[in-house]
């Protein structure tokens, strides 16, 4: 779990169902992304989580919509999605969307 | 899954992690509260995954910041929220944007 990040900042909520078959490429191709990601200016964090049912949300925070869309226009980010539309996924949403508040809770020990 | 919905519209990012004890009433409450947003004014969806770990990601969906706000005010969601802090969260972050662009796909047939 990462943030919270002092606003305004950006994030991309990514909501997909995986195919459930031709998953070769794809463990390997998501953890490079990770990788990738983690490197590029703005970068400030990701949180992603798949459940049982196939289901999955990953969500992606940037400092600004600059780094942001510099991440979209990545080659091998590019290339990835249009794998990822091609062969891994059943369907997904994007929202992409500038963060006004944000705020954390850790329990006392 | 749901959305993409024509932006502008705000969204709530509720990424937490469970305590792993003292789940009593957990499930009902998620449920309850699910079952009430979803009947409130300006609600457009909610996307919701728990991963093995015990990481979730939740994302609520509204369509004005007026409707997002009147939902975290709303009396039994704040009853739920201060219970989820004193027994069934270990942490959480929350995240409150307004959604810029939105896109999704679907796989054809």
């Amino acid at each position: 779990m990462t943030g919270p990040f002092a606003p305004p900042y950006h994030l991309a909520v990514f909501v997909s169902r995986r195919t459930g078959e031709d998953a070769e490429g794809y463990g390997e191709t998501a953890r490079l992304m990770l990788e990738l990601a983690a490197g590029q200016p703005g970068y400030l964090g990701v949180d992603s989580v798949r459940g049982a049912d196939g289901l999955g949300i990953t969500v992606a925070y940037w400092r600004d919509e600059e780094s942001l869309v510099a991440w979209r226009e990545h080659a091998q980010h590019a290339v990835a999605r249009r794998t990822g539309r091609e062969r891994w996924y059943e369907e997904f949403v994007v929202h992409v969307a500038r963060v006004e508040r944000a705020y954390g809770f850790t329990r006392e020990p």
